[in-house]
């Protein structure tokens, strides 16, 4: 099909049609991923997460004038872990974004789960590779602010901004999720609002708690409806790039990600190996059969099975 | 520990430890649940789902009042697949059931997703047989309305009540998630807003093309806010229960979801033998190094490794 090397040669509708496959987990993705692998692994990638409704779509539609603005063609992924009926974020983040609609140099794709546990985040890594073989550079991830999935995301980005407002809770959520702790800059959006400094304040405290590291987390003030403090943002993400270059941080960052990968497809295959040697649904339902007599439970059952299975 | 033994002579807090051994994964879980398995099966299993605001919550909140009025002692799980975190819909449904709270006679719990796929639906069926155990008949469980996790808990309850209101979207997206095809009973809430009688015919028009059943799903108007509907709504669950009997389907549906239930267990154990069999992360990062040198791709790396792993 040479979807790969039509990628490569900068081919839109290519391009789409891979990340398709990728969603829809089409066992057609992983040659043409196979190919394009090498050509990758060169973009800065920029996540951005928070709460919903906190402004993260906004912040990201400046941010990608901001980069356009340097003749920087750039790729999107708004990344939904809750699902594809849950809501209008992403759809809502489309359009917010629509501006960038007819720029073939901008790339905005929305990103919904998959079943398997780490299959978005396996699925936003794939896709990520291939806006960079389109060539991409930076690539944003934007994730609707779902706790761990959160976490996982920012753990693919270089440098993750998370998105607060002076709106009650968000602090607290924040810390809770453990979002906080991979945030490499923190964002107080809406900082127009009376209690922004307060809150502002009181995070500039909670990141100050941080272990001392070669980078102190910044708080940057923005109202993303207005576009003010988008230049302070863009500067503080190139300060954190060039401090994680400086201290090799970057690379191994990018080790830790090529080696969760990897696990990541490892186990895969090994559960797909395993659900193959299930029993087939008839076998499984005599089995069902001794639990709606209970002469038996489901756990020793399972136990018993799987044994034989060996 | 005798959690098990404590449950069955309804102790409340044994009932509850257990319930949190279930929701954290605690390997401990499995031998309580082992020995009460035998005890339950019996209770009947209510499933309400829609999307939130549809007022869910206010309707098990009547439905629990009516069923206390018949002195029965009940459960009420409220699941919410899209995360700890995402929101107040959980922790909003406590505090609107509340009233409820000092009545021993009625348990209500909250459920948040785990990152196994279907290990919410898993341990909503363990904790539903928990409930039973505990003494609890009916088992309502309430989900947050998040696609395919509805369809899921769907599948284990009884008899599942669908909760629309006359919004807009709300028809098209419970078509769109396959939920008005999984729902026994739907239920036109907010009847009393000027476009309900509409939606409600509309909804009558689209399960009335179900294919021909022994039960016709009927579309109850309540409004739950005023406690409107409920004794029609707790009819419609009786008319459904006895039709199931009767007919046999209810045998037949408990024997399904009993196979499922032992397929997931089993599937859950071959993942975890799988995944033991991963190298260690030492390991595993030398192989990264090869895909920073961008000298194999992950996909082929994966495969030489599970290959080897043989």
């Amino acid at each position: 099909m040479g979807l790969a090397s039509d990628i490569l040669n900068s081919d839109l509708r290519a391009t789409s049609r891979l990340l398709s496959f990728i969603e829809d987990g089409d066992p057609r993705a992983a040659a043409e991923l196979k190919e394009l692998y090498r050509h990758t692994g060169k973009s800065y990638l920029i996540g951005i997460t928070g709460s919903p409704g906190s402004g993260k779509s906004t912040l990201a539609d400046h941010l990608i004038a901001h980069y356009r603005s340097k003749g920087l063609r750039l790729g999107v992924l708004a990344v939904d872990p809750s699902s594809h009926f849950s809501g209008g974020a992403v759809l809502g983040d489309r359009i917010r974004m629509q501006r960038h609609a007819t720029d073939s140099n901008v790339f905005i794709r929305s990103m919904a789960n998959r079943n398997w546990p780490g299959g978005l985040n396996r699925a936003t890594a794939d896709a990520v590779r291939v806006l960079e073989a389109y060539g991409c550079d930076p690539v944003i991830v934007e994730t609707v602010g779902v706790g761990q999935s959160e976490v996982e995301v920012a753990h693919l980005a270089h440098t993750t901004i998370l998105v607060c407002t002076p709106a009650t809770g968000d602090k607290i959520q924040a810390l809770k999720a453990g979002v906080i702790e991979v945030a490499d800059i923190v964002v107080m959006n809406k900082a127009d609002l009376p209690d922004a400094e307060h809150a502002s304040k009181s995070i500039e405290m909670i990141v100050g708690m941080k272990p001392a590291a070669a980078w102190r987390v910044p708080v940057v003030r923005t109202v993303a409806r207005d576009g003010k403090g988008i230049d302070e943002l863009a500067a503080a993400i190139e300060a954190h790039r060039r401090a994680m270059e400086s201290t090799g941080v970057l690379t191994r960052k990018k080790l830790e990600t090529a080696t969760r990968q990897l696990r990541d497809i490892i186990c895969r295959k090994l559960y797909e190996t395993a659900c193959a040697r299930i029993p087939e649904d008839s076998e499984l339902e005599q089995y069902a059969e001794q639990l709606m007599r209970c002469s038996t439970d489901p756990y020793s059952l399972a136990e018993e099975i799987v044994r034989r299975l060996g």
